[in-house]
């Protein structure tokens, strides 16, 4: 397992982590997903089949932006 | 239909405003609820037979502050 981190603009509340976390889990080949608000972060553990574009564009479609 | 306006605390985001606008209108008696999240406000739009209570309760239970 590899571990990403990935800088995330505009998460304010538990729902917006619980949106990031939920559609980078649901994504083939990521084992967790865990934001922290205050950080504006999220650490994402995960296989070597899947990008970092992948899971760029799963955050990005929940409306955020990623500074990765 | 009467209208009452309630100042709530908390709300930041669409989730927040979602989460608040659709526990109300699940209440009976309330035919709209609309956040403002510049204003901290919701406006909802009721019958008689609903309480400022119960709308309060419903707000409340989404894990937001109201300033009634």
């Amino acid at each position: 397992m590899n571990e990403t981190t990935l800088k995330v603009e505009g998460m304010t509340c538990n729902h917006c982590k619980a949106a990031v976390e939920g559609a980078l889990t649901e994504l083939d080949g990521i084992e967790s997903a865990i934001v922290s608000l205050q950080d504006h972060r999220v650490d994402v553990i995960h296989n070597d089949k899947i990008s970092k574009r992948a899971m760029i564009e799963a955050i990005e479609e929940q409306g955020y932006d990623v500074n990765a």
